[in-house]
């Protein structure tokens, strides 16, 4: 503890120990004095000798001087306990008038239902000046200025607005403006307030030209310290690379507080743009007739690959975890659905940590008949994809710009009609760019984003469809192409130079399909559903299947594709 | 093999066995005749005394004339069997000059791309009176009418149209329509076909005012034959009641063959309903400003509770999958995302086969936060399910009497006012009809039946919400009733007698949570993300959770639950 303390009447309440613990110095330092006037050595009271700022003792004088200040400073600090002492006893004695109009509420039973009007924040404008309102938000900060004014930033989601208690003669008390100064941060609470202009626009909140002059104020839920605060989780990427002293909140500490941590601006922005993918996804497939389907995920057989899938123990057997709707969306295009989609997880055991994959994920998946030519299903895909772009840029430019302020990123490129490029091209282009790569080579993820690049550079396009991959690192179900030997009637989808989407035309032929699998040493035991499913009448179809994260992630160039998911599962993470 | 022959132009060809079948016979019948003549007793060529409609022996004068009229039979079927045979000889002879018109296509590779138009099935009407047209549809009847004409019933998933191949100078063969009248029903053609008015409505078809006259047609897929008939599939439960010698397709059979089960326009009626529903959940919530989220499924903790949760082997340890994205949806609410809903399956390991579960649905969750009341949330519910109400009577009408045709049911009766009855009114209801029921007992399954005929009988509404349930039934997180001790803030909603929904206010408190697991005994070291959730100021919220199978199935009052889900999953059931 400081010898000295500084006692006014911004500081915290003092406790009892710092205040009276002067008086028990001021004996010791006019002992010393004492002794120092009958000794003549330069020692203090305790009879130690004192160093100077140049390390050397200090002389008789400079010691006197120096316990003259010392005895000044403790003189001060006494008589500031002493009021402050003074003050405490003095408010505790005073009546608080205001002791009906805050303090912590009982839990919420649903007790009463009194039915008042409570304005949320976003709607919080100059038109409300002059009125009263409630409004339930979070205590984001508060800022005490003396003990009778206090400001609060309130939250409510991601709106803020100035709140302003201050001490008054009837509604406010000294004693409600200490509790609202006391209440921690995340707080939630009921205010009811009268709204006033601010002197000047209020630029640190969402409402800027309204301020809440705060008449009552009552806790609904008080929070613990959080393990991070809000104001670290949010701070934008360009601040926290000028200023290295800021605290850095880690990923994996994000995702093991969740909670708090997605209450940040920029994760409702990002889960609302999340929200809007998979709405635009079904707007655009519903308007084209798609019907939504739900097929199962815990299957009988592992039928897309062994080393992949999730087992559970199913009564006295075992199921799998389904990798994809692939089978089955096949087998409603069999039924006669004629097109279909489906948004639901699916399960992949990949024992791997990179920055995109995750054990489990939404998939928006989907399938289609065509007449003639898969091409068919192409265009559709870049309608879907061109009709998502648009609806995120048009309706949802401010979450975007949300994210954007917290993690940059570069504009993104699309073209009014989606490029298609076809495998041999993009080989072309990356041996154009030194690049080694045989014909029939699989994408590695570096090459994919090289392609990324040179694709922006020629095409000014940030998407594109890669078509007509190589036969052999394809799914069996694939498509041969009929006139190139080795290719197939496959493609996948990129977003700045990383996949989102694979897909192909199937084969929709039983006889077709026992034969790829003998040709590709695949046993059809297990996949007799599947396979028999194309035994009557089955329609040539093609489809692909999207990672609903992976959109997110990639649109908004996040880091990690765990930033585009709630709650993230890899090998290593099944919490919270 | 009968001792006649019956062959005329409508007969199915004739096989070389019964028509060279009369032949030998010919020679018995005349050695019969010779040998009546020469011995006096009455019996036939083979030795045998013939009997007569009454039983006795026919006298020879009866004998002679039955014997005359066997010979002329069989003279007729051997002049038509010749008949047959020449016609055969000379139609193999005779050129095609169809042969290019008709057949079956390879199996479509996306070889070419001819961009034909291609009109749907369910657009035909008048107004393509004397147009060509190319149509893409299955052979669901072929019914030839002599070797020049035949007619085919065509249908495209739901809509038929009648088709009509009959011989003429220039276009169409006899080879053609005998070829057309060979093709396994659901095999899927392409028609290239000339329309004309009908001579009378079609009654048959759902298109009645124009039928195709065929001029090309081509096989994309040939059906294999069916393990039933649509038609037997698709039989009004009316008319199996009246006959019994009609094939009946069991439940499991179908759910076998669940590919050709589900190509009947009543099971795509019903499929576009569950469609329909989650689309109205959707626009209904989103409409009220609730955003869609995804849950994990996969969790590292068994954490609603111990037996009826499915294991999964997670790399070296062990995850469970969630039985409700329950705990989720309220840390969704603790991370202030305010009103959520979640589409997605939900998994529950109960060893039972009933009517109504399955170890896997879809479950159309929600949760909200409220500000005074959990009435809040249930006027939200009312609306929800009135707007789905309204919904599918009003866009869905068709397909609802589609189902109804086939599974007759009573009109669905709701109120624009959803009745809230408390569960004390319920048990006194239920002893005013002579049930014995404790204050504090559980609902059985047959009294949720007879209350809902109650009150169905007092209230008029097959849709209720039943609030108040007693605490002892409720899971542990329910907030009590403020008032009555023993009962809880939580709800059941109804739909026919049957529950579809269950709900409640949750406690938002970490303390309480804590406090209520202790007084039940229930260890809370799994449930330590969940309940820390709430220690960082959570707001008082309520939700439920509806199966959508169970809306679906109850709504159209089918029999069993796996009636609405495309590939139903139970204890015994894990294909296809």
């Amino acid at each position: 503890m400081s010898d000295t303390v500084h006692a006014n009447e911004t500081a915290a309440p003092a406790t009892t120990a710092a205040a009276t613990a002067p008086a028990t110095n001021s004996a010791a330092v006019a002992a010393a004095a004492a002794t120092a006037a009958a000794t003549g050595p330069a020692t203090d009271a305790q009879g130690e000798v004192r160093l100077g700022e140049d390390g050397k003792p200090l002389s008789k004088a400079q010691l006197k001087k120096l316990l003259a200040k010392e005895e000044k400073e403790r003189k001060k600090a006494e008589r500031a306990a002493q009021l402050e002492a003074e003050r405490l006893v003095r408010e505790a004695a005073e009546p608080d008038y205001a002791s009906e109009r805050y303090g912590v509420l009982p839990i919420n039973r649903s007790a009463e239902r009194p039915q008042r009007v409570y304005t949320d924040v976003s709607a919080i404008n100059a038109s409300h000046i002059g009125t009263d309102i409630v409004v339930e938000a979070r205590i984001q900060t508060s800022r005490p200025t003396g003990a009778k004014k206090c400001f609060v930033e309130l939250r409510q989601r991601t709106h803020t607005v100035q709140g302003v208690v201050a001490v008054d003669e009837t509604q406010v008390s000294k004693h409600m403006v200490k509790w609202v100064g006391k209440q921690p941060v995340e707080t939630l609470v009921r205010c009811h307030a009268h709204v006033l202009a601010p002197k000047e626009p209020v630029t640190g909140c969402t409402v800027q030209d309204a301020e809440l002059h705060v008449r009552e104020m009552y806790a609904i839920a008080v929070a613990d310290r959080l393990p991070f605060s809000l104001e670290d989780a949010s701070r934008p990427e360009a601040e926290l690379e000028k200023d290295e002293t800021f605290n850095r909140v880690a990923l994996d500490t994000r995702l093991n507080h969740r909670i708090i941590d997605l209450r940040t601006t920029t994760n409702h922005a990002i889960f609302r743009i999340q929200h809007a993918v998979s709405r635009l996804f079904r707007e655009q497939l519903e308007s084209q007739h798609f019907t939504e389907i739900h097929t199962p995920k815990m299957l009988g057989a592992s039928t897309e690959g062994g080393a992949e899938v999730f087992k559970v123990q199913y009564f006295n057997e075992s199921a799998f975890l389904a990798q994809s709707p692939q089978f089955y969306k096949q087998m409603m295009i069999c039924a006669d659905f004629d097109r279909v989609y489906e948004i639901g997880p699916v399960f992949r055991a990949e024992n791997s940590f990179t920055h995109r994959h995750m054990t489990e994920f939404i998939g928006l998946d989907f399938e289609m008949a065509f007449r003639e030519h898969y091409h068919e299903v192409l265009t559709v895909i870049g309608q879907l994809f061109n009709g998502i772009f648009e609806g995120l840029a048009t309706r949802y430019a401010k979450e975007i710009e949300t994210v954007r302020r917290q993690y940059p990123f570069e504009d993104f490129l699309y073209l009014k009609e989606p490029l298609v490029l076809e495998y041999p091209e993009a080989v072309a282009m990356l041996r154009g760019a030194g690049y080694e790569m045989g014909d029939f080579d699989d994408m590695s993820t570096e090459k994919e984003r090289a392609l990324g690049r040179l694709v922006r550079e020629k095409y000014h396009t940030d998407f594109y469809i890669l078509d007509k991959f190589p036969l052999a690192v394809r799914p069996l179900y694939t498509m041969p192409d009929p006139h190139r030997p080795g290719y197939s009637n496959s493609y996948d989808v990129f977003i700045r130079g990383q996949e989102i989407m694979s897909g192909a035309q199937r084969i929709h032929d039983a006889d077709l399909l026992e034969e790829r699998a003998k040709a590709l040493g695949v046993d059809t035991k297990d996949m007799q559903d599947y396979i028999n499913a194309f035994r009557f009448g089955a329609p040539p179809h093609a489809g692909g299947g999207i990672g609903l994260e992976r959109v997110v992630f990639l649109y908004l160039d996040l880091k990690n594709i765990r930033q585009s998911c709630l709650f993230p599962r890899d090998p290593k993470r099944l919490h919270p």
